[in-house]
């Protein structure tokens, strides 16, 4: 019998997840430095918890949701998006609390879902890294989560980003913003996409979003929210534009931009890059911002967050149409025995080059000499060490450098008692 | 409205993500030494995945499989361990062919799912690390797999450390034990526990596990596999433990040690730790072996494997109680703003910390010095920089180091243009 891998998932076999460890390594460090820390939320939530996050009348929900009924008939859902269990987790475990510092800085890394129909090509199972901080309304904190963003994609080599940014404003501007475009929009009903009619009614906002050609003619003449913020609000994504302009970030405001979640407050942003990986069009490689009123909805007090989120399969695409450096490391060494009755002692050489921290391999299918270092070769090993007979009765190997075809003898003993003495003289 | 997680699942706040983090890290390290790459496989496989290779009569697949049927009707299961995904990615993408040196080494890490009552106390989403090795039946493959099981308990500085080892022997084997052990059992059949006595049709080696106290009386007197084992399993067996003591790695045969999945062949272990964190009683803190024709049941070659697996949340306890050196890297520099006139001066600065790769931050709730300089106090930065108009006056800024308290000036655009000068000024 042939077993397959469930539609819409992907094995991630190890010249790959190297690639996956490079980002996720890189991301850490560049989180850790702005004063980030992992939270590891569960894979699955109750559904009400994505629900109530991303807006009833959102896609996400209505459409996508990978959810199921346990065996208990509880109604549960693999999370298709970071945020909202992170955001459950803040107000669940207390984390508003004076015991913890504000903002509340988090990252995290791991696999969505979604139940995509298949002839998306979209992943069922897809993976995020992202960001949150609650509990500043700070626009210097907009800035800062945004600076961030932008580091770590110069850390990972990508060049040719492109900074986008808008408000939504606050309640305030975002109810008055609502009624102007029902009230642009309503007239030309008609003339809308199926999908925006709809939209007209249960939320207008994506309206700004909608991929048909005719709808976006309509909305290019549509009220701009950015004459509709508060006066908050206004001094508010003023004064991000100018700490960006300060720190030398470069953005453009593109007030039709609104993203795909119900949650978004005042600043919210995209970093495009253009890649010959999507035959050298824009894509978004990071997107997020604000979402002030979404730890109240979780039943937490009203305090302001602020995140964003970076989808993994993507950033590799983009990575490796940059032919970023995402080399392996080769095997340190590699112990060719000569007979079986040297096995021992050349188990334990390898053992004592693995317990001093660099790696080491050895045949395990009773291969040739010649096998054997066709096998060194083929797991690049750096150096070559030949254990025989004589080797065994004179206590010295010779050590052999592939790259350069060099050789140095060394007392077996040294490889445990004197394993620096080992990698000085192999340094020579 | 409140929400909470899931029954059976848990937050992993950072103070606590920063242990994972620890151990993986450990793990990936040793793992690395020996040559071992990381797989990544999905979450979920079909259900049959996982009946195929529990054993359709073991507990996992009768009663503690996380299954659900998705939207398009598949029978789907979060998958329960991570041994038969590995074997499934490893038949799927043919990674038996000729290109791939032998053995195929690979580990994995993450979360795994089991539908427990929950009376049991034990999680629903529960997290494994584990290794695999394909090709190979060289019994030197089980000694090094065993070591390297060991070496990661000692690097995480676990001591009273305990090998137990046993053989289930080949298919021969097998066969003319479970006759044996029928013949044995069926005339005391009436004094077996109700499981036992179903087990005795169903899968009588797993009697030899059996909890019930009476049964380990009766099992006590049964005849023992090792003295069914064919001649190859006997000689593997002579080989691995010859092996175990050439390394001087002790161990002690237990005769019957079965493990609880059904597709085990000839060599199984287990590591025991005795810890306060578990009332100074042996636990299981690592279990593996081999699986000589489990990736032929997936559909595969008739091919050897072995493997280990480790549950994190476990081995976290064992880590706690024995005080490992589990500590958070304080921050690096907390920066210290006197007025709003130096945000700009201050952010560029916190900004050249971070992008030399340092750990840095600064206020964003409007704190007044002194709610800064004890923010500062409780992220445990190391320096604290003060930043007033003077300051950025005369270009140089004062740099605290709390915990002796000494304090040095350091020109503001040093920490842009010459680093490793600031880092100097600081070592002094």
């Amino acid at each position: 019998m042939h077993y397959q891998k469930p539609k819409g998932t992907a094995d991630i076999l190890p010249a790959e997840a190297k690639k996956w460890q490079y980002v996720e390594n890189i991301a850490q460090e560049v989180f850790e430095t702005y004063n980030y820390h992992e939270i590891r939320t569960p894979i699955f939530e109750s559904y009400d918890v994505f629900e109530r996050s991303s807006g009833e009348s959102s896609d996400v929900v209505s459409k996508e949701m990978y959810d199921f009924h346990d065996k208990g008939d509880r109604h549960i859902a693999l999370r298709p998006e970071g945020t909202a269990g992170v955001v459950r987790a803040y107000v669940e475990n207390k984390l508003f609390g004076p015991e913890q510092v504000k903002p509340y800085k988090v990252y995290y890394h791991g696999p969505m879902f979604r139940y995509e129909r298949p002839q998306s090509g979209r992943q069922r199972q897809f993976h995020q890294i992202g960001v949150e901080a609650f509990g500043s309304t700070s626009p210097d904190l907009d800035v800062e989560t945004i600076a961030m963003a932008m580091q770590l994609l110069a850390r990972l080599n990508l060049t040719d980003m492109h900074l986008v940014i808008n408000s939504l404003g606050d309640a305030q501007t975002q109810e008055a913003y609502h009624q102007a475009l029902v009230d642009y929009l309503t007239p030309l009903k008609d003339e809308l996409s199926a999908d925006s009619k709809r939209r007209l009614t249960t939320n207008p906002l994506r309206i700004l979003d909608s991929k048909d050609a005719h709808d976006q003619e309509l909305v290019a003449q549509a009220p701009t929210i950015l004459d509709f913020l508060s006066e908050d609000s206004a001094k508010h994504f003023e004064a991000v534009k100018a700490g960006l302009t300060s720190l030398g970030i470069d953005y453009e405001v593109d007030n039709t931009m609104v993203r795909g979640l119900d949650y978004y407050t005042n600043t919210i942003f995209e970093i495009m890059v253009t890649s010959p990986a999507f035959n050298n069009t824009e894509m978004t490689a990071i997107g997020g911002g604000r979402y002030d009123g979404l730890v109240k909805e979780f039943g937490g007090p009203d305090e302001p967050g602020i995140g964003f989120g970076i989808g993994v399969e993507r950033l590799l695409l983009l990575l490796d149409s940059q032919a970023a450096a995402l080399q392996a490391k080769p095997l340190d060494f590699y112990i060719v025995k000569t007979s079986e009755a040297v096995e021992g002692a050349a188990f334990k050489l390898l053992q004592a080059i693995r317990q001093n921290g660099l790696s080491a391999d050895q045949d395990y299918l009773a291969r040739k000499v010649k096998g054997q270092f066709k096998n060194a070769d083929r797991l690049h090993a750096q150096y070559v060490i030949t254990v025989g007979e004589t080797e065994v009765e004179t206590g010295r190997v010779p050590v052999k450098d592939l790259a350069t075809g060099e050789q140095v003898e060394i007392a077996i003993a040294d490889f445990t008692t004197n394993f620096a003495g080992v990698l000085a003289k192999l340094a020579k």
